[in-house]
């Protein structure tokens, strides 16, 4: 997907509703049975008021407005770029996240989701091998896409070699790792967050960039966590050991 | 599904392997291209060795296998049903998850697969109106399903009362509420942890029952996370509090 074109199919009632707040929001296709839900016809008045033009269809799953279970779409204007540099600049010290081919777009909306109420202002993902930033992902973000930023790199070693030069340290997820993610003191330093592909996890290319891998510390003998549940007990942690949340 | 019938049929490679590690496989079904893959050969071989049926099929997605992306099915033997009175002594202090009408498998699966890796070894789910422990979320667990007991109950409410009866503390995930999940005291006495539905939260009936609710404290202005992520943090979050991981 073209950096360009992020964000401009939205699906799920809390992605859409965000589009909408965000102005975003070009033409909406809605069921005509979801406008007995409050929401919903609330929602589309709001578009109708805002002289955003609305479908009403009978069926979403004959495939005309969306796979997803929820009944609404919405075709927008993309976001808007972010540059890196932008990125490190958001969060004092910066803090991101980047995602090294991350294969499901569920786990990448669900760490937008989690990354915004972890107070991490961007991701990072790779334009290619790796998940699009797409309607299931913003579905699964409930809203969060639209304020958190979405830098699209073409290569995450080049990002990574970026961020470095810019002394942003690089902690990969590593369930090999010897250091425990808990208390760790680089997270109250300028720091990116390197989350792997489920499975497989961070690449042999951007691995060797990083400055420290942590894993997150488990009781069972079970091999790794979901790749979203991992990176937002990341998130988390950063987040409480800077003293944004307690 | 009737408690008996629970991993009856187990999809996804990770949950295949492990179905077959506790010997409950029937039979398996593998898609023949996916067998140049050293790990599924590995895994068909020994489901041979054991004596199991093995079916080996053109085409997962025609619907005869899977609609999961990896091609691979086992059907089993169903997990042996668990007492909520075992699950109650299996940890000390007791610690359990309460999932009360959780609607998606795959977090269904994402939390077993969180629980086990967090220690807590079982978790409570009402047989109706709830997320089947079904195929899906089997392979969302990648294994854990196999690990955490599964107690099914027929209602949620009646088992938070059962629950209580035991000297087990609810406490109740809401993003309402006024107290932090960090540093709570009561997660290092016996204690059940409530997750509502996504969206919608605990129910009011099993909302009434609990002993105390908190909130995972954001940073962000977002209403709520995604309910695998939220039940993991506060799994984590357990585990911490009684010095089982650091």
């Amino acid at each position: 997907m073209a950096p360009a074109g992020i964000g401009d199919r939205v699906e799920g009632f809390h992605a859409v509703a965000a589009a909408l707040a965000a102005g975003r929001v070009k033409k909406l296709t809605v069921e005509h049975q979801r406008l007995r839900h409050e929401a919903y016809a609330e929602v589309v008045s709001a578009a109708e008021r805002s002289g955003i033009d609305v479908m009403r269809v009978d069926d979403a799953r004959d495939g005309a407005v969306t796979e997803a279970p929820q009944g609404i779409r919405a075709d927008c204007r993309p976001l808007q770029p972010v540059s890196l540099a932008a990125a490190i600049a958001a969060a004092d010290p910066p803090a991101l996240v980047v995602l090294d081919r991350v294969q499901d777009p569920r786990n990448v909306g669900a760490i937008a989701r989690s990354a915004m109420a972890a107070g991490i202002p961007a991701i990072v993902v790779p334009e290619r091998r790796a998940a699009p930033v797409s309607a299931t992902a913003f579905k699964a973000a409930a809203g969060a896409l639209e304020h958190v930023a979405v830098v699209t790199v073409n290569s995450v070693a080049d990002a990574l070699r970026r961020l470095r030069k810019a002394d942003v340290w690089l902690v990969g997820l590593d369930g090999e790792a010897d250091t425990s993610l808990l208390g760790l003191p680089l997270l109250t330093e300028p720091v990116a967050l390197v989350i792997g592909a489920e499975g497989a996890g961070v690449s042999r290319l951007a691995g060797d960039l990083l400055d420290q891998t942590v894993r997150i510390p488990m009781v069972g003998g079970i091999e790794s966590l979901n790749a979203s549940v991992a990176a937002s007990l990341a998130m988390f942690e950063l987040a409480r050991s800077r003293g944004w949340i307690s």
